[in-house]
């Protein structure tokens, strides 16, 4: 608190000593926050202990002079964002949401890491009130952050009016050595202060102390200089235990609209411990001793745990009523903005709530009914996705510098940037990693379906915040094309093998391989309609023959995940089943035209998504692969492991066990075993197996 | 070329047209390289000219004035390396390797980007001589680079002697404002300049452009600030026509012994053809007007295609003298080196081969003969490690942050660093990414045996590079500790769960989950001797008993992948199949010895590597599987999908389809049906089901 000027000695005096209380509930509240986290850490057993000790008074800070949120809603939608880049200290986190008046009990701070508890040991988004990222994995927390004060200004551009700032909050976080290192943070980093994202303030935990050694053994760089690189301001370093510092910077921070702030805040890891300051007080419960030792030090009652002072928690749980002032204020803004702006009122409330509007599939399902040119699904969706948007105000997003390849571009939708934040067109460079995550950090900021796009073999950059997606259940939408070998030239280092069953793989994510441009519709809609997790569009770069519905099934099967595209004689006895995904569903179909010339009676079934067909009914399933026909033949031109799944040890796979080549792609795909001819055979192979027992 | 004193004008005449003639040289051999690029591209119709049209002239100084190689023997130990970090501009390089004179012919070129030939679309290790890495997927290039720099500074330490630098060698790059977006290139740096490693020289052509934009838009940071904070020497920007300039260049940065130095060279992507500099120039060919009007306008020959004067080649090709000569040199050194240092002489010739010293496994078998104990198979495999070391000098490598953790330290081996290039322990930070491609760039260079170490769920972060490895066939090694929901209390953010089958779906990988201690020393041996490609060590963070080996199979059945532990009742008809991996081979032999008490006959397999296994002959394959026995259940504590390759549809898979959660390890396991009640009372489903059929 800064002195302010009074006439008599008596006022200067008063203020004095209310300076003095003040410090000293200051020093309670973090040391409340401290001890409590080590308490958790100590009966847990297990956690990290040594950042909360030496991070709590800059979260204080952050939190008790300039956090606006509201404990009873944690989803208001312009509350200050606030991320944990260093999720292990998440015992900091929980002590922090209990002392502000979260849905948070003391009791589930006692039972930190235990099964079942709102504490795990990471922080987990949709688990406990309050958190508003999954974080842990380091360097994802600071780029999810990247991604909301993206979110923030898009939403800004478009809903702020004169006298209405609809959108108008910080994005705060705190990071760590670790996470500086992450090239996933360098990545985000760099594009924030391209970006001019003046309201994203980071606090860095400047601690000196990794868990193997010290920074300087690994981390030898001038991280002030390689921030003011990117763009940002630097403020600091600063001394984490001066907590007008801190405020101070934080005010400059805010100052600041232009560039991203980063604040070098010096801390002692486990201070106040014995060994405060070494790197093995990192993690892991300390001895009993030094625990007693770090709360006497300073005047903590050392025999107590989990103790919250009575003036401690009537301070910080202020924040209760001040936050729901606070948001009530914001939502008597809402009502008038609505009456002022019915229109706009209205996608407001839609897009914060996350539903489409009512016609925001319109156009879609006569995109391709006269189209009778062979189409990449690539360029349909291109074709889709622009469809959409004019409907679906809400999608934005972009590629890692192949936009214009994976057809990913919303034309007329401008480009998102500083001079224009309400361009819908994201260009995130080639940084594939950072885009997954700024992507998952809009979804989570809420009122945008964000969507990347990049090549199918890079999503390899980014599985870490595609699992995190997954792993929260939060609306991604990912678009891949170049899906295979088929896309040729550039060789194997561009040709996705073990991608498709890599992704399968994944809990909670949806996997995509339209076969054609009609399928690619459907895959679109599963994805729009996903709002509880991340879909996987896996899309081709070459053309692919637009699929005859009036011959064939309808594409609307998509949405069970797999359907009987062709029955080739209809009540006869089927010899054999053929399971194809994306362009080999083309080419099942004329292998299978080529059995029937031969009397043999194969039924297609295009399988694009197994997740949704994995959850469809018994019957369903029955009536697409009968149990009795053991002949089954799949053909993905990828990995062959997994295929059993549907095919069993009595069937077959046309897939890849090898890397692809760079050539044309219709000679890469005949090379490898990808012609009907070759489908032929293996089928007939597996039909004799068969027959024979 | 500097002029020099003279006395008389005569002699300044003569130098000025040897200058002016030498000028026209350099040229003509710049335009060779270029058009040659340039009609690559065309005749392919695919590929990227635009890069080489504006990057020639650096990469013609480099190459011609500094680069130390032997185009008759790209394997020289002691060459410099030079990687081609943006893949995308192979047409450059091969048009290199061609006129100075390696095994690569014109009619090669002529073929680019054509099935089989030795010039895909992007470079590939091992398919084109003179091709030191394979590049393309952005930022992988930069960073394997450090590693050949590394590679270079920890041999020398070893083998270097007064008088006798056997390893005295630069390694060059090129790179793009691509792969300086990418998050790997920033880890590489941060790190590279941490360690000072003064002989890393990069070349970064700074056109400006990138596929989608131009660099403002998306890549606005200043990059020279950053590579200074990360400890660089920073030269330029210069112009990159200039070559005189970037000769100087690069001579200041070899000068610069303590700083890695990157090269701002300022170029005009596709210069010379009418749309130079636009970045519509990247890829795909350009009409043949403006390849036309291109070569005109520097006096090329227009209608000539694969033009190379022979001027041009005579020059060029001085390049075979002159490496046959400085290999040679340096091979008469090395006998000298042999004679006056014999073991070193003989363990140098050793390790560059990648061969094994005679008793490179001594005391392996003994290891854990006494134990009794519970024991992680990380912690084994730190004890097999620090046996490994004491014979295989050619093993280092480290972790990312949590070596103590994975136990991978090499203790009494030293810490790799500025100070002390000679210890084998790398501390790489919290990195993953980069250490993945680190390592396989030091594989590349030879000489050493890499490995990494971290936790298995942040594989993740380092497929791109593990993929490489995979598609390079190079020897490298990682170790994954943490390997499933056992791992506890970190919470579903640390928890791998579809990780297993992600890696197993990538060709040319073996990953090998052991068991026990005992497993742990087969899957080292394992790894040493897969010399042809990456290995997977898979290990537990929480203690398994170590089988006792007098009552059940030998490990040594682990190198078949797959082998039957257990035979419940010999003789007897078998009931059934239990195949599990790593902690879960425990709980199946628990659930198998329950089973026998209700004369339940069940046979345990230990499958800790399905790529071994599924090499193995038909005959082993069917005494450990005998197709007859369909009743066959997989257990694993990761994804479910993948498993059904030896279950078939006829078995059952105790795996996940979820993501974990935090809790005590035993806990969540049990939690999750990962008990011997659970996979009892599936075999018996599972006996049950198939009977009835």
């Amino acid at each position: 608190m800064q002195k302010m000027n009074k006439e008599s000695a008596e006022d200067l005096a008063a203020d004095e000593r209310a300076e003095r209380e003040n410090e000293v509930l200051d020093q309670e509240c973090i040391n409340t926050l401290r001890f409590l986290s080590l308490d958790m850490v100590q009966t847990a057993k297990s956690g990290h202990a040594g950042t909360p000790m030496g991070a709590a008074d800059m979260a204080y800070v952050l939190w008790d002079r300039f956090l606006r949120h509201n404990p009873r809603n944690p989803d208001w939608a312009n509350r200050d964002r606030f991320v944990l880049s260093q999720g292990h200290a998440c015992a900091l986190l929980y002590s922090l949401l209990y002392v502000t008046g979260y849905d948070l009990s003391l009791e589930e701070l006692k039972r930190f890491r235990q099964w079942g508890s709102e504490t795990p040991g990471h922080p987990e988004y949709g688990l406990t009130p309050g958190v508003s990222v999954t974080t842990g994995p380091l360097g994802q927390g600071f780029a999810h952050g990247v991604g909301m004060a993206i979110a923030e200004r898009f939403l800004a551009d478009h809903f702020n009016r004169e006298g209405f700032n609809v959108f108008d909050h910080y994005t705060y976080g705190t990071c760590s050595d670790g996470d500086l290192q992450e090239g996933v943070t360098s990545e985000a980093a760099s594009l924030a202060g391209t970006l001019h994202l003046g309201k994203l303030i980071y606090l860095y935990d400047d601690n000196g102390a990794q868990i193997d050694t010290t920074t300087d053994v690994t981390f030898g760089e001038n991280v002030a200089e390689r921030f003011r690189a990117y763009g940002w301001q630097v403020l600091g370093p600063i001394n984490g235990t001066e907590l007008d510092s801190i405020s101070s910077a934080i005010r400059d921070a805010q100052i600041e609209t232009e560039r991203p702030s980063i604040i070098i805040v010096r801390t002692l890891i486990g201070r106040d411990a014995p060994r405060e300051g070494m790197r093995e007080m990192h993690s892991d419960p300390i001895p009993d001793e030094e625990v007693r030792a770090a709360k006497s030090s300073v005047g903590w009652p050392p025999e107590k745990t989990f103790y919250v002072p009575d003036i401690v928690l009537s301070h910080m749980r202020k924040a209760v009523d001040r936050g729901a002032r606070q948001e009530s204020e914001w939502e008597g803004m809402i009502e008038e903005y609505a009456k002022k702006y019915p229109d706009l009122g209205e996608r407001l409330r839609r897009q914060l709530l996350g539903d489409l509007p009512r016609d925001w599939d319109k156009g879609l399902d006569d995109l391709f009914t006269s189209e009778k040119e062979p189409m990449p699904t690539r360029e349909a969706s291109g074709k889709i996705l622009n469809t959409l948007v004019k409907h679906v105000h809400a999608l934005t997003g972009g590629s890692a510098d192949v936009g214009g390849s994976v057809k990913s571009n919303l034309s007329g939708y401008g480009d998102f940037g500083w001079h224009e934040y309400s361009g819908h067109n994201i260009h995130f460079g080639v940084r594939e990693h950072a885009m997954g995550a700024i992507a998952g950090g809009m979804a989570l900021h809420g009122g945008v379906i964000p969507y990347t796009a990049t090549y199918f073999n890079f999503s390899d950059y980014m599985r870490p915040p595609m699992r995190l997606a997954a792993l929260m259940k939060i609306r991604v939408i990912y678009l891949f094309s170049h899906d295979s070998i088929g896309l040729g030239q550039d060789g194997p280092t561009h040709q996705p093998v073990e991608q498709l069953m890599g992704l399968r793989a994944v809990p909670h994510m949806i996997v995509v391989r339209p076969s054609d441009a009609t399928e690619a519709v459907e895959a679109w809609k599963v994805a729009m309609l996903n709002s509880k997790g991340p879909t996987v569009l896996v899309l081709s770069r070459q053309a692919l023959p637009i699929i005859d519905r009036s011959t064939y099934a309808s594409a609307k099967g998509l949405k069970r995940g797999g359907y009987v595209l062709w029955k080739g004689n209809k009540g006869k006895r089927i010899d054999a089943i053929l399971l194809a995904t994306g362009s080999e569903v083309h080419l099942a179909l004329e292998a299978a035209k080529k059995l029937a010339e031969e009397r043999v009676n194969v039924t297609v079934v295009s399988m694009p998504s197994w997740e949704l067909f994995d959850k469809q009914s018994r019957e369903y399933k029955e009536s697409v692969l009968p149990e009795k026909i053991k002949a089954r033949i799949a053909v993905e031109a990828g990995s062959t492991i997994g295929w059993e799944h549907y095919v069993g040890l009595d069937g077959g796979v046309v897939g890849l066990n090898r890397f692809g080549a760079s050539g044309p792609g219709d000679i890469v795909l005949r090379k490898l075993g990808f012609t009907s001819e070759h489908i032929v055979k293996v089928t007939k192979e597996v039909i004799k197996r068969n027959k024979r027992r």
